[in-house]
């Protein structure tokens, strides 16, 4: 007699997928199940070694559950081959190979992913000068002899100056321990790479014409980084991976809350993201080596990036740095510091050239970070007429809003919502993600389309769409939808008396659900829905916006914008008709509506390559004015209504006939 | 039948003391026998644990032995309770427990020597202006609040410009993660410590009155460290060691050869000063703890020493800062570098506070280095009118020669005799070790005094000596007696017919030698002699000096100097007539000869205690014009002249009376 089937919970990070499947099938077969992505290119027969996992040991409050390394099948010797001993002791295990045999927390380390970040935090071409903080100097030196014993380096010292008119330069303690040798393999010919006129950072010998620069933008979910030529300028590889503290909480206070939680919390999550932007180093490495006898014919080493800029928020930025980030989230919310800093890269342990500055951007205030510093520098708002407003909506949402004559920040707890986490099938911008839907008003019947097939589901086979969730920008598009076809009504709430075969109550938990995708068309093999839950969250989130953005209009004085610009990948996906539809900002003419994708990254990127706006970044962190939301006296008020959708049609008449009138007119 | 004792060799680091003994004694035996110096207070009964040596492995062809681990007894269990696991596999042993079964190389940690050295290198009192690089700032600051949460750094910023002028400072990476903590620890009253007027090195909470420095001289031999107390200004406590770079050779020439042939050479040589300097901070915070309820009451932590000033020759220099010190040894001898560097003593792995600053003395030359401006800042020769010659002896000899309108400086080749190395009885000034004799001319008999015991030889019984050897300081005085009783000649030969009882062929090499102490007076069971091989380094190591100083005063122009300075541990302790008699240095008024003492720490604390001294010594290591002795036409000819001793009673006059006649006409 065959007992009933024991199950287990399991959750894979940093998706944050999880679920009960059966004692003994292996994590891939439940990776399967669940929808997380993990690689399997050779239908786990254990030899390509690409669905490497790591096991996490640990208690898991948060989900209840304990994870141990011995919660899986035995190690198997086909494992060797591809996990070394000390990654063993780590953790780490095939997912083909391993059976689960107790309750799991499964990290999915980035190269194992199948479905890989579609990056939409790819560079803009914005028009940035070059004044980079390094630069490179050729000199050719006599040799010493007994008339001239000068040391090298008062002799490179003395040929820069001579015909670079630099003066005063000192040299990084271990760029002068490499000075005698290369001077000397070069005969006497070197070139020297030069911080801010200040400090020789690097000696070469010869003449060498290239080097490198990272700019990185750290967000609360993704990390990416732009690798760019400093002489051209040109952006040569962009890598981005999602933010390897996401598995401590998804946002900044749960982030603090593990710091304050955990003596070693701290230490954790900056070695963390230190590894992280070491890895994306050494991707960002791997990667130019591969396109070499295009543009450049030498690999691209770790010790030829000789710069890099970092943005981030405040929180992200004090843990980068190792500070307390305890007060940035207790009132009166005060940083630790506010000014750029300029900290060797050894000092902050990342594996580029170690005398090289890392310039960490500055910081506006505690909920205002040094992101949106690199937001005002791509987008320089301070040095315009016209009065635009820039939402940067990330796991935060950060606003500004302003001309030349005053600019005012604010940060509105939008949650992680609109970037598709937290909904029961959120996901990443990845393949199999739906980012466009249309619900016909009568039938009720969905079309859509995923990220990484071109045609339409109405164009598809089923089995074709291998759907797996909802990314962030999509769910605003059903939102939008799920109203428009009198599905979901004004105040969020499924409408009770449809009828359509789409609508369903889960009969676990009995909370209404709509269904957009069948199983069938599906890669997990159970239907994608939207739960009236998921309707919640995207109502906090457009609420906290739509009402920061009100708040910060009557603060400044005036009743429209010039201009909204929307950064962030969510910008970069979001349909605007839908976004005012849903409310998410003032109202706006749909064509000065405009994404400028990440900005704060292109503020790094700028910042990098000229220096000038290191400066301008110290005087706009002091100069914009931060207003705090919650302390506005009808704050709450203002929250509660802009929770509903939509708003009347006479504060959006331009809007009429893009929802029907029965819609725009109910109570 | 008992066989004949088997023998093997064993040699003491850092003394050098070495000798052959019979296989199965123990360490302490073989110590005490050959003359070298390990603690043993409870009589080898292995319950003191303070006989605690390395057992170094390799092959040591400079003295045609191989040691090993294993070239001793097992194991005890006693050493168990002295030396733990780590210590235990890089080969240390308690020196009483441990059975010597084959060749060894022993070296003895400072802490295990029986006669600690005297320090000569303590620190004079020389006028010195208080303005130290780092000072300390004591802040009260508003907390933040919703009107105003500026950051913490820009807020103490606001606070110290406001009360003490400082602007646009900046702050150590370690120091901003600090000052959350400490700004509300110290309920926001805090002392910020500052490099410079520039950046925040340190800040605690509260108000915080004393602070610490460490002036430091490597030497090739000696390394010497001063404590001051930045506020009083007051030396607190020196400590001292060898340099353990001497296991890899004596001179400098010796070291650049270890970099040369070993790959790894230049690393191990560096790791072994940094362990060292860490060793000597160590000793001086565990000394200053013993010493609290005097002058301070807060023991010294490594954390309040906040500033390092570093002298040393070029070579040493160059090893600590691991920068390849080869070109230094090819003609034209550069350096890497001659300015002063400041380097976070984090990047150099000095264990004090990780965010102060190092800041090495800048070099002259290849051979006159940074120790050289320490002297140049103590004595100040370049402020004067008056004609000085400055002569530093250490292991090499450097020499500074001239006023305020020129200053010249050469280097020699002394050697370390004069520091009473590489003799056959020389030793380090300590316990034991012979520093003044007197040789009666005609019965040859001697009267010598010992370090350690204030009574001579002829008040004391013969058991009652100890003597080990003989110091720097005392070989001098050794070599104007025997020439001076007629046992050496001019030449430096000992008069063949002399009919002394001291005097003797040694049976194993047919060198003549010249029994100073009976093994009756010493501790090491064997007669104490002088042999010809010793004398006749002190003639090179002599004439080197004298050659040098002609050369030089050629080069000046001037037939004679107003002071002859001596700087260094020889000129504390030495006879200036007898060094006159052997024409060490030109003739001179005897009161003009002065003893300067450790001039090259005293340069180093002046740097430490008052900055202009930094800027001071930069321009003086530029100004400083440097002879290479060897270039001039006639080098060769006047060293040989130099070597003989002693020169013409028509050079010096003054002179007669102090030698016999018949001895100063002899030719």
């Amino acid at each position: 007699m065959m007992s009933p089937k024991e199950s287990v919970k399991i959750i894979f990070q940093p998706s944050g997928r999880r679920g009960e499947v059966e004692k003994g099938i292996s994590i891939i077969e439940a990776a399967r199940r669940i929808g997380a992505d993990i690689e399997a290119l050779c239908g786990e027969k254990g030899v390509c070694g690409k669905c490497k996992v790591r096991i996490e040991e640990g208690v898991f409050e948060k989900y209840g559950i304990r994870s141990r390394h011995d919660h899986v099948s035995e190690w198997q010797e086909e494992e060797e081959k591809f996990i070394e001993s000390q990654e063993r002791e780590d953790g780490y295990r095939l997912g083909c190979c391993t059976k689960i045999t107790g309750d799991l927390l499964v990290f999915v380390p980035e190269e194992s992913r199948a479905g890989k970040q579609v990056v939409s935090k790819a560079a803009r071409d914005i028009p940035i000068s070059r004044d980079p903080a390094v630069k490179l100097y050729y000199v050719e030196v006599s040799a010493p002899n007994i008339q001239d014993p000068t040391a090298d380096f008062e002799r490179v010292l003395g040929y820069i100056k001579q015909q670079y008119g630099l003066q005063d330069l000192r040299i990084d303690y271990y760029a002068l321990r490499d000075l005698p040798g290369c001077l000397r393999e070069g005969k006497w010919k070197v070139t020297a790479a030069i911080w801010m006129d200040k400090e020789i950072i690097r000696i070469t010998p010869g003449r060498v014409q290239d080097y490198y620069g990272l700019a990185i933008d750290i967000g609360t979910t993704t990390v990416a980084a732009y690798v760019c030529n400093m002489v051209t300028m040109e952006v040569v590889d962009t890598v981005s991976m999602m933010n390897p503290q996401c598995k401590y909480g998804e946002d900044v206070m749960s982030r603090i809350t593990y710091h304050m939680s955990n003596e070693d919390g701290l230490a954790r999550m900056r070695r963390d993201i230190i590894d992280g932007l070491n890895s994306l180093v050494a991707q960002a490495c791997r990667e130019s080596l591969s396109s070499s006898g295009e543009s450049h014919q030498i690999p691209l080493e770790p010790q030829d990036i000789l710069d890099v800029t970092i943005v981030g928020n405040t929180v992200m930025h004090h843990i980068l740095l190792g500070i307390n980030p305890e007060f940035v989230g207790l009132s009166p919310f005060p940083p630790v510091i506010h000014k750029g800093l300029d900290i060797k890269a050894r000092d902050l342990g990342i594996g580029i050239n170690p005398s090289a500055f890392v310039h960490v951007l500055p910081i506006e205030a505690g909920f205002v970070g040094a992101d949106n510093v690199g937001v005002l520098l791509a987008e320089g708002p301070h040095k315009k007429e016209e009065v635009q407003l820039i939402i940067d909506i990330g796991t935060n949402g950060e606003l500004v809003l302003g001309n030349r004559e005053k600019l005012i920040s604010s940060s509105c707890a939008t949650g992680p919502a609109l970037e598709g986490a937290q909904l029961a099938f959120g996901m990443r911008a990845a393949p199999g993600a739906i980012e466009r839907i249309t619900i016909d008003p009568v039938t009720h019947e969905t079309d859509y389309k995923v990220i990484g097939r071109d045609a339409w589901k109405s164009y598809s086979k089923p089995e074709e769409m291998q759907t797996k969730g909802i990314c962030g920008s999509g769910i605003l598009d059903v939102l939008a939808e799920l109203y428009c076809a009198g599905i979901v009504l004004k105040s969020g709430r499924f409408n009770p008396e449809q009828k359509s075969k789409r609508f369903r109550k889960n009969p676990n938990n009995d909370q209404p659900e709509f269904v957009i995708a069948w199983a069938e068309e599906t890669s997990i093999g159970k239907d994608v829905v939207v739960t009236q839950k998921d309707v919640r969250q995207i109502q906090l989130a457009k609420g906290a916006l739509y009402c920061g953005c009100k708040l910060m209009m009557r603060r400044l004085g005036v009743d429209r914008v010039d201009k909204v610009k929307i950064a962030g990948a969510f910008g970069t996906h979001v349909d605007r008709e839908k976004a005012l539809i849903m409310g998410l900002f003032p109202d706006c003419e749909t064509e000065k509506i405009i994404s400028v994708g990440n900005a704060a990254g292109d503020g790094a990127r700028a910042a990098l390559l000229d220096r000038a706006k290191r400066e301008e970044a110290n005087w706009v962190a002091r100069n914009v004015e931060y207003l705090e939301l919650t302390l506005e006296q009808d704050f709450q008020q203002e929250f509660m209504q802009a929770m509903h959708i939509p708003h009347m049609k006479d504060t959006f008449p331009h809007l009429v006939g893009l929802v029907p009138d029965d819609i725009l007119n109910q109570k």
